[in-house]
């Protein structure tokens, strides 16, 4: 088809090369220019959609009316992730030859759903996640030529809910997928977990009651002999454990679970042992970093998403499991018109029988590309300096009398607060916020307010740390 | 930033310029030539990656390297989802406009999880669903100026998930989620329904067995009166029924559930009553083909695809609730690091509450592009034009004496056989595909096996579907 052939309305191929490279220059361009913006948005409730027409256009805009409406509507409602003084959260971090890949994701336009409606999206997920296995230094029953394999989640709940879907089937003989549940299965994770392992039982039908919060120690990472106790007092009672989640690396402040004595004890009883590393797991890129989730052969799952601390655009986070015998057998249903030959000689994944949805992006292309540009060596060596960044913060805490760290800090996330009390932080940190400088997230830890600084945005640098501790002392000091 | 000062290792914005072009012109390329293609991938499993490196690299490639690949590599495995001679399944359709979106999406890389993370994520999303309302002549209660509102799930999968969730929350006085479910209820579905309902059950921990797989009528169609008498015998033996299903046009046959007859049941029921429109919504657009949901005025959730057939990239489902308090309430947590003053003042929708996951893209960014595009007009243009193909198409079935209809062909799915029986239909799909010339897929309906062709891919005009039919003769009378 040339050109002149495309059919009414529609973008034809030339205007999508020039349009393609307008956005292409404002996308650079926003770049060399994010540090202007305010990073935490300042617009009120409704102000964006104030700026935006109550009905949808009859007929078709140029497209140069919509790229031109992007900086006065849009921008202002922008909270700037990929800003180098973004330290709030866990980071998303995302990187060109990321943003690359997506492009090229979005122009194939393929739905990976089953190996036969694209062998190369499926084929290349599992290679690029056999990849990492190594990479990361896993143990080598997650890969795919062992019984397990990888795939690309959208997200780290995702994961978790997959997680415990299997765990669920498995402790069940399979049988909750047909009959529900009958209210006796438990599960286990820590104080500190994230909030989506709750949510997942919930979505999952076992009951928010029935996930033990299992107490954790002074670094807030669990305690294996609190699990080992309630463990045995719900089988006492009848109940079922059948899923623990461990963390490495906990959203609020970063804490390791004992990997070991918690796969341990899983090992013992049977229970499905998933282990969530979402940001820190990237860590594991350097071996020196590898010790936090040690014991992570007993895990039957593990986590981590390349779109939080390895340059990757939101989704993708990557999933393994030692049993893929046992997670297919939870999550696949065959219907008439997604049978195929490819899905009946069994040589081929069909990754909608990996997860709930069944269609799917080609997401691999983008983290292919991000392992591919900056190699193995390029990688380490951003993940070793944002660690270093946050531990000279960390020095700065410490070495100042009115501030002290409120967690350790095994990696790129120091909470820390003033020692004026919480009413002091709270303010402390709506001031910094508003100033739009940079942007700080807090969380509570042992009853009181702490804030956050998680170095992982692609963009920071030395100069960046430090500005937002001058900041922060500056704040302190009007306060 | 200039170019200059981006760290080591970094794609910088000048080289993302530079490269960024040459991915758009691949692109277009691609576009041009994509019938050159065999449209069903012809590679053997293990293929793919036997062309790919048993180790990732140590070092960074060069960007040249990493584009030069994908043809050799890539494209061998890629079936060709944008081809005007893609067939099969239901379209997963893309233009060049969503592309653009898309990439803007990709570079400003914000999280939408919380409205304070990006005040434009959360508010073109709302705004642009509340156009949609108006466009497809949906109810004014699912916007978000009455009870309602919209939210971008994923996938229709994920749509009919949270519904479900909602309606087992709904009945249950919202217990469930706290102490999971007691085996007692039970939900509805048309035995034609898509496989995502049963799956939902399984996920939801409700058990596949107590999903009700409701008769059906000589056009596939679900029988109210079957229904009623289940939920009836249901209610007589203790059970509590808690959701339906209808299909807007199955997967299977584009089948029309009658909407307003299942309704008033629901309604008289007080069941929690979800419409899957996942390709068949877009026709709405069209005021000639709403009469197919007549009746979604007693709908609690009705979710349509973009993605399918609405020319917008992958993924994007759009989801309705006429009851927005009753989906958060089943999906809301709110732990210590996610608390902000705008989510505390209630004057803000925090997304993550509206599903399962809790990152979020900004993928209202490609919809608004491609609405603003197109505008109304052009996008009931190309509704019409795909109806009446493949309505042209149907006649041409029905005038051959050798092929039948199968199925009633509502809008652009027609399901046809070859009177020759299973195996001649079973033949002639494999020898059409073998071909790459077109790619058509099958289903079984009352127990025959049966092709269908779906007309709604971006790109296709006359011209394919005629050779589409020649093929398919051809290949009949070749057998």
């Amino acid at each position: 088809m040339s050109s002149s052939q495309f059919p009414s309305y529609h973008m034809t191929p030339d205007e999508f090369r020039r349009y393609g490279r307008e956005v292409v220059d404002w996308i650079a361009d926003y770049y060399e220019r994010i540090e202007s913006y305010p990073v935490l948005s300042q617009v009120q409730p409704g102000e964006v959609r104030a700026g935006l027409p109550a009905q949808a256009p009859p007929q078709g805009e140029p497209f140069s009316a919509l790229l031109a409406d992007i900086e006065p509507l849009i921008m202002p409602g922008i909270t700037h992730w990929q800003s180098p003084n973004f330290f709030a959260f866990f980071p998303a971090n995302a990187s060109f030859p990321a943003m690359l890949g997506d492009m090229l994701s979005s122009g194939l336009g393929v739905q990976g759903m089953l190996w036969a409606t694209s062998p190369a999206c499926t084929e290349l997920e599992t290679h690029v996640l056999d990849w990492l296995v190594d990479m990361l230094g896993l143990p080598g029953k997650f890969k795919s030529s062992a019984a397990g394999g990888g795939v690309i989640q959208d997200t780290a709940s995702s994961a978790v809910l997959a997680a415990l879907l299997a765990g669920r089937e498995r402790a069940t003989g399979y049988q909750s997928n047909a009959t529900g549940g009958d209210g006796r299965l438990v599960a286990y994770t820590s104080r500190e977990a994230h909030s989506s392992v709750e949510k997942a039982m919930m979505v999952a039908g076992l009951g928010s009651e029935n996930l033990r919060l299992i107490e954790v120690d002074e670094a807030y990472a669990m305690k294996p002999e609190a699990l080992a106790r309630q463990i045995e007092a719900d089988r006492a009672a009848g109940l079922i454990p059948c899923f623990v989640c461990a963390t490495v690396g906990t959203t609020s402040s970063n804490a390791m679970d004992p990997v070991r004595a918690i796969g341990e004890i899983c090992r013992a009883e049977g229970v499905w042992f998933h282990v969530d590393a979402a940001m820190s797991g990237t860590a594991a890129l350097c071996p020196e970093f590898r010790h936090f989730q040690d014991g992570l052969e007993l895990a039957d799952s593990y986590a981590f998403n390349p779109h939080k601390w390895m340059f990757t655009n939101f989704d993708c986070d990557c999933f393994w499991v030692a049993d893929r015998a046992a997670l297919i057998r939870t999550l696949s249903i065959l219907p008439e018109y997604l049978k195929n030959q490819a899905t009946e000689s069994g040589a081929v994944f069909d990754y909608r029988d990996w997860h709930v949805q069944l269609g799917r992006r080609f997401r691999s292309l983008k983290l292919w590309f991000v392992i591919r540009h900056y190699g193995v060596e390029g990688l380490q060596y951003h993940v070793r300096r944002h660690v270093e960044l946050a531990q000279e913060f960390a020095g700065w805490v410490e070495a100042d009398p009115d501030f002290q760290l409120a967690a350790p800090a095994p990696l790129n996330l120091v909470c820390f607060r003033h020692r004026g009390g919480d009413e002091t932080n709270r303010a402390l940190l709506a001031q910094l916020n508003n100033s739009g400088d940079l942007y700080l997230t807090h969380t509570v830890l042992s009853g009181r307010y702490t804030l956050r600084l998680c170095v992982g945005q692609t963009w920071t640098e030395a100069g960046h740390v430090q500005r937002a501790w001058q900041r922060i002392q500056q704040a302190a000091a009007a306060l």
